[in-house]
């Protein structure tokens, strides 16, 4: 890894490999050149993953912070029911990191838990850019590029009264995941994303989320928390929703019962899908091996409840927002 | 504006108006959603910029750095004769940032003058992404995205020896005001985006651009220097060129002559466009009000040189890179 940004850049073309797919043209010029689909509209999302924001070097292995930060865009894809398309990497890193082996290491790392995310799920890496930081922390800002068919996009705003709510595999693992990372940050070096590991390489919905266009009125992807993005759904919709607790699918990282409905509600990046379907649509027990729970529904109004053993209560959204 | 991060997405989304254009869906969702002209490619670029780095709030107007931040982005759709469809930004503020009023006057200027600039090149804003940043320095990551009809892009890898060389406007402009906002930050605070100030308000050729996409063979928008990114488009072209040090349209702003031709060589930013034209091309001599002005030409062979007064020398690039 060498340390002149055009020898950084150089290696990344190298590593990214040869355009496909949708991308005629990628890292090397002045913009990078897709063609979407015939007939397809694109999707475009960006995410930030900035070191001691969104991950911690003394926390998450290197290729976890590179698979994370991939992994966020996707599954903004995944919400919307898109195919992705090409994915771009804004990077910046404090002056002179490269110098330093271990950083040489980490930055290897990181690239290649981003990468083998993206063949996974046929993402090339078409562009971006690199700077270096203006303080300690490594800065990246990823954006993803997905299509779907004109027009058939899930959108959050399009839950109706009546409809059933669900979610896609199980909920509160990210966030127990990371408060066992917290605690004991080495239990999780050689953690493999061949594994389940909810919080270190999440598995952004694609296929699930592709299936839904046909089956689902509105959908968002569970990145806040359940509490948080449900209320999104609803405050873009104009709805009021139902969560039925003892129906939430726990992850079975969730052993302390007692917090177990916390991690589950308000826990935030599991980055499974949140989504509302009419009671007619025949909404599948899975869809290609990922359960798929019915956890509620949406009323009219704008309360959001939670009902459990009978009892009801207002469901706050305690989820992540940041302090600007 | 607001400290909450869904209250400050509210008022961008709010001061970024209703999706328009190739815009079918902006703001508010996880993805934004677009509709590029049938026919048309869809090219992508990303470029930061970052508190003392790209800019700094001691030097640069708030307007200024909301206007250069987007223009970084437009010169890259320029430089590919690309129309924009819509920009993206993601901004990550110090932890507290809009608690103090004069940092939110400072956001609200950095965000004018991004916006004015967006209105002017009928550029929407359609989504991005917000955080606090892991430090004292704000963080902006731009992405443009624009169409050219198929396979009509200009691109940096075909020059051929015989071609001549060009530049859109003048040159070392952006580098001697840079030097002046140094030496006396004071003196531009007033400085207007209506005025030529080739450093604070850049002005992305655009038009010049779609214009050039039936008159050049290969493009690139000065944003490192001449120097470095003549080299660019003679290794991605594998090609070498002639420039005549003599032919330079300096900047007005040049007046030590001493200094001029190093700022016209090496000075980054100026955000004018390289290109080369076959022969045979039919290259006016302004488009749209901009000057154009055949520099040199492109040779077989690999080496850049510079010729003044009949002498020769090997041109090195010299502009910007970033030390990683």
């Amino acid at each position: 890894m060498a340390s002149g940004e055009l020898q950084f850049i150089q290696q990344l073309r190298n590593r990214a490999g040869r355009p496909k797919g949708a991308v005629r043209l990628g890292i090397g010029d002045d913009c990078a050149v897709l063609r979407p689909p015939s007939g397809h509209d694109v999707l475009v999302t960006t995410d930030f993953s900035l070191e001691g924001r969104h991950f911690r070097r003394d926390w998450h292995p290197a290729a976890s912070a590179g698979h994370r930060c991939l992994a966020r865009g996707l599954s903004d894809l995944a919400a919307m029911g898109a195919q992705p398309m090409a994915a771009f990497l804004s990077l910046a890193l404090p002056t002179g990191f490269t110098r330093r082996a271990a950083n040489r290491t980490w930055l290897d790392g990181f690239l290649g838990g981003l990468l083998h995310l993206a063949k996974q799920t046929k993402t090339p890496l078409a562009g971006g850019d690199t700077s270096t930081a203006p303080g300690d922390a490594i800065l990246a800002d990823i954006v993803l590029l997905g299509s779907v068919p004109e027009g058939t996009e899930l959108r959050r705003s399009k839950a109706r009264p009546g409809d059933g709510l669900y979610v896609t595999g199980h909920l509160g693992g990210a966030s127990a995941e990371l408060a066992a990372l917290a605690k004991s940050p080495r239990s999780l070096r050689k953690a493999s994303p061949a594994d389940d590991h909810p919080h270190l390489y999440p598995q952004p919905q694609l296929r699930v989320g592709q299936r839904l266009r046909s089956l689902a009125s509105a959908a968002i992807d569970i990145s806040d928390g359940l509490s948080t993005d449900l209320t999104h759904l609803c405050e873009e919709s104009r709805v009021g929703a139902i969560v039925e607790a003892d129906s939430l699918p726990l992850h079975q990282l969730l052993t302390n019962k007692k917090d177990a409905l916390q991690h589950a509600l308000h826990g935030g990046e599991d980055y499974q899908l949140l989504f509302t379907a009419s009671a007619t649509s025949k909404v599948p027990r899975s869809i290609g091996g990922i359960p798929i729970t019915h956890i509620g529904q949406i009323v009219r109004g704008k309360d959001i409840t939670l009902r459990s053993n009978g009892k009801t209560e207002r469901l706050e959204p305690a989820g992540w927002e940041h302090s600007l």
